[in-house]
């Protein structure tokens, strides 16, 4: 496998040019033509492929992808027009500001976000409609620009705070990074274009303000750190590398005000060096955590990047839901401490997930371990595909794991002030969630698979076109085909002209019990982890992984108190959940407790458990001298939702975690 | 029992003048020589004693009114001056406002429930130190009114927000109900004052502002609209009444704007006769039911009191802790959804329970229901307790019933910015809490007991000297001596010179089994609720309330699905908890799980319970396929604490619900 010893991944001096910066820099093993890739570290034991080299052709993410693409980007052009964030541009290019102004603070960056989205969309199917939005956007964009580079719609102009006065609040920095990420992904699939231009000169201004010297601090809002470090590796500039490694130097010196929630809000309360596990707001945490990784590939800083791996696995042992969601409290959108997961005040803010699906592909580039790529399956399948509504017109922000009341409808016009209790709303005042959806179903492809020196890994499992050539020059042409969750099976056929002749690496999720390999006639099994196969097929010739998608209990750890005597339902990589519109009458969830004796049953393509449906007595004061009983208990059989699926036939109550039946245990 | 047809406390068109307004209005039955009632309505079954009529003399609550007096109220004194609240006022009349103003928006309500702490304190003890420091705030005070009658530091000036301007969050109308509130006390205990009139002319420029063809909205803090009931109880002004009910009949119909947390925030989403439960900031509910209570006995509206004593008793039923606190999210201080009480999560705001105590007490002076004691004694000694520290100098705002991390500990000379995750602290950003504590100690002897026209009622146990005289001139004259709730052994004693005849109501709180009365040898059992006897004593005889004070397990209703599977510890109305201090080795809480089948026992003054320690595995990802059970466990035997003493032997992990050993249930 390839390292840092690897020609293609050295590390210099000078931060070195990413290969499928297309227009930009010398030509890599694939000939500058990947189709973007959304991350793009200079070393690691993998090589990322990009969205022209990996294609997804249809099933699960497929269709997800496509509403992506032809309603939610629409969507959102919409929403930020309607509400003038898009127009904010205008007026500060006309000097309209700050009367004219609407939206919160960080209200250009869902901008940017768009512009990002777009990027990955027009590399992903050269749609030239798109190209040309794309285009009027920016040209909006830039007007607004100031000369010094500066551009913020919401601080510096008379009537506007001063530049840089709310460092904690303001989301300046968090705004270009996302500015300057847009500009990556343009950079990474047509290449230059005037938005490049445009975040040119607003990284420098960062550099020049922020640099050495200059103001020794950070945003609250971590984001511009993993932002210039992708700059850095987009454009060769090693000082914006360097400035991202001072801003991950600073956090957690208290460079920033303390503030109710503490300054582990904002990641400020310990050197990151120095933490034991991600805290404070889940999506800063995420960020962050992103652009630290980011600086120790690229400067070579091992003690970094395991430091942050060794928080991201107390992270996940401790402070993550089953769906994979991070983030128990509403209060500050942030992680609680260790086991303090309530599935009802579960916060598992949609962009947190995307947070961890980001940061778990840089670590998984940088060591290959199965783990990561286990904790982007769960968060894409239970998180990130849960947000959106099939039609991709509305969203969660919040994503509990239990539902106490109906939820309100959101009126299909009007923007919602709540992040939780009603239903998917099509847009948000702090609308943060439906452009993260939206740039990572377009760039999706590009999470499924990678390259070594040695042959592919399959990562994630979705039909796919993978075309791609290995370091020595042989060809890697697979056709993925799969219903994967629906059913285990995945096939895996060579499909380029050329024999098929190199390492196949499959990522077996933690899940499996009983996965097999069959190629050849001949079956061999597979256990949790990663599958290695030297593969030698003709063109046509495949082979199949099966991975058993059978549905199973699953119980909480006992530190977990919120969810204690329970258990949830899992299929493959899906959690489950029950909803009271399966139950007899429409009955609330609260009434079921399952039979955990008896396991959960598949039957006219939906999961079946048993149980009793109860009718609790009301009492006047709800603690007693005796346990109580299942009032009335009767023995039912109830079918279970995908959770991603969840409140898509009205409002119901929800549970993801089923009380036992006491008397069943 | 008298009721509406007692002329004591008939109605009429003009709302008669409390009979112990000190100095104003005819006398009484008491001769206005109550000594201060906190609550005075003009028609009920029970009245109420005054603080000259029932004195606490020691025990539990002696020992926390003689902290109160002799070193909170001086400490908020200390707090609000060097914090610049008290000054607010001197910049107001020196006319150096808004430059020089300091604190929040509400923080001249601080101020306002000092007065009424010391007006209380004044009424109990005579204490003429304390009645010169009250002379000069209430100096200070007045020389900020305004010509109109205005008075508030934060609005109405030159570069201020304009009057009325923010009725959401202002705070205006609730600073002002704590004025009107401060000048009531003092009405009752030593009657007119510079205070009386400037709370006059604030309330008759809120009638004029917001009565008919003023602003038809209310303030997004409940609390005037009790205070303008008790104004008008203690000066006789029918408008005040009016406008409180004007205000009470508002609220619900949507004359607030829509906030992120819904209108429910400010019970401004559902009319007060038409909802089931209290929801919302758990305080702001507590006060408007206070003030919907009130309205309802002047006007004689049974239909609206009936309504609030119905979602009362639901919110008992589904909405409260163990302890009585209310209000289980950080995020927005307010009620979850029924059912919803996380105990590491809980708020149980200090000031919810002293509203909670408020309502119900208005509730047992209107209907005599013992449940209403039964709320307030759980409150009391379980949250308003809990609060301040042995030395009343620092003070929880909220109180969870599970400490997961160790509390940081406050610097004995900052404001707390934290509502929690820190140990009491001797003051806060947003410090009602501190205020609330210190008035209601101060007035707490008016809560025990109360009379009829038959006799005597007994609500709290504590020792306590009462004297009064019935409607018929019947000497009642009694000394209550007791160690409860350490012991459950009740004196009461003839002390008059006169025989005692007439009745004796005893409140038998729920919690009790096996309680009894004792009088002339003979022993009589009681049950729950109330234990009338007719009493004829001798002076110096004596009778003796048995209410066995036995440490006890409670299991929660299943539906509080927080604690499923764990039980708490009771004894007497105290509830208890573990903090790691008292484990082997400072072990965290989280590794105790207690054997259910072994029932609490006492042991050298302390309560203990069995179980096992049990040392749990550290996973990479805490959902397993199987139970876990508790790794390596070891049986042991730990103390436990009375909840109101927790964490005053510094930091400790601590929980009041304890998970049960899954091997022994």
């Amino acid at each position: 496998m390839c390292g840092a010893s690897c020609p293609a991944h050295s590390r210099g001096d000078r931060v070195s040019v990413d290969t499928t910066t297309a227009g930009a820099g010398p030509k890599g093993p694939d000939g500058g033509a990947s189709g973007g890739l959304p991350v793009s570290p200079s070393a690691g034991v993998l090589r990322p492929l990009g969205l022209a080299e990996v294609r997804i052709v249809g099933g699960f993410w497929g269709r997800r992808q496509h509403v992506n693409g032809s309603a939610t980007i629409v969507h959102i052009e919409h929403w930020l027009e309607r509400e003038g964030w898009l127009g904010n541009f205008d007026a500060a290019a006309d000097g309209r500001l700050p009367g004219a102004r609407r939206g919160r603070e960080f209200a250009d960056s869902e901008v940017y976000k768009l512009l990002e989205a777009m990027a990955w969309e027009i590399g992903r199917t050269g749609d030239e409609v798109v190209q040309g939005r794309y285009d009027a956007i920016v040209a909006r964009v830039a007007a607004a620009q100031e000369p010094d580079g500066y551009l913020h719609t919401n601080f510096g102009r008379p009537g506007q705070d001063p530049r840089y006065s709310d460092l904690e609040w303001g989301h300046e920095l968090y705004c270009f990074g996302h500015l300057i990420q847009a500009a990556v992904a343009r950079l990474r699939t047509r290449g230059d274009h005037l938005l490049v231009q445009v975040a040119r000169r607003v990284a420098d201004q960062v550099c020049e303000v922020f640099g050495p010297g200059g103001i020794e601090s950070v945003c609250g809002h971590a984001e511009v750190e993993p932002a210039l470090v992708e700059f850095a590796r987009a454009t060769g500039e090693r000082r914006y590398l360097e400035q991202a490694r001072l801003f991950v130097e600073r956090r957690g010196h208290h460079v920033l005000d303390d503030i109710e929630f503490g300054r582990a809000y904002f990641q400020d309360d310990v050197p990151v060096r120095e933490a034991d596990v991600l805290r404070g707001h889940a999506v800063r945490a995420m960020y962050f955590a992103e652009g630290a990784v980011d600086v120790a590939t690229e400067t070579g800083d091992e003690g970094l990047r395991d430091a942050v791996r060794r928080q991201f696995i107390t992270t996940l042992a401790r402070r993550t839901y089953l769906t994979g969601g991070m983030g128990s409290r509403h209060q500050d959108e942030g992680f609680g401490e260790d086991f303090a997961l309530p599935p009802d005040r579960a916060y598992s803010e949609t962009c947190a997930a995307v947070g961890s699906v980001q940061l778990a592909w840089r670590l998984l580039l940088s060591d290959a371990d199965p783990t990561w790529a286990d904790v982007i399956e769960r968060a894409l399948f239970n998180v990130v595909a849960t947000s959106p509504a099939p039609d991709g017109r509305s969203f969660y922000y919040a994503n509990t794991l239990h539902q106490r009341e109906l939820a309100s409808v959101p009126e299909p016009d009007v923007v919602s002030t709540r992040a939780s209790s009603s239903l998917r709303a099509p847009w948000f005042t702090v609308s943060c969630c439906p452009t993260n959806v939206a740039r990572t179903f377009a760039g999706l492809g590009a999470y499924l698979a990678t390259a070594d020196d040695h042959g592919l890994q399959l990562h994630q499992y979705a039909p796919a076109r993978i075309r791609t050539r290995l370091a020595d020059g042989r060809e890697v042409a697979v056709d993925v085909d799969t219903d994967y969750p629906h059913r285990g099976t995945v096939r895996i056929r060579a499909a380029g002209r050329e024999r098929q002749r190199w390492d196949l690496t499959l990522r077996i999720p933690a899940w499996v019990q009983g996965g097999a390999v069959i190629s050849g006639g001949t079956r061999q099994d597979v256990a949790p982890g990663l599958a290695r196969l030297p593969v030698d097929l003709e063109p046509g010739a495949e082979l199949v992984l099966d991975l058993p998608v059978i549905p199973r209990f699953v119980w909480p750890d006992p530190r977990i108190d919120a969810v204690r005597g329970c258990v949830a339902v899992q299929r493959g990589p899906e959690v489950f959940c029950l909803e009271s519109v399966d139950l007899p009458g429409g009955a609330d969830v609260s009434r079921f407790q399952v039979d955990p004796g008896t396991p959960p049953t598949e039957r006219d393509g939906r999961v079946w458990v048993r149980g009793v449906l109860g009718t609790p007595t009301d009492v006047a004061w709800p603690y007693r001298s005796e346990p109580a009983g299942t009032g009335d208990p009767v023995a039912v059989e109830v079918p279970l939702t995908a959770y991603h699926d969840w409140a898509n036939r009205g409002p119901s109550t929800m549970r993801v975690w089923l009380p036992c039946d006491s008397g069943s245990v």
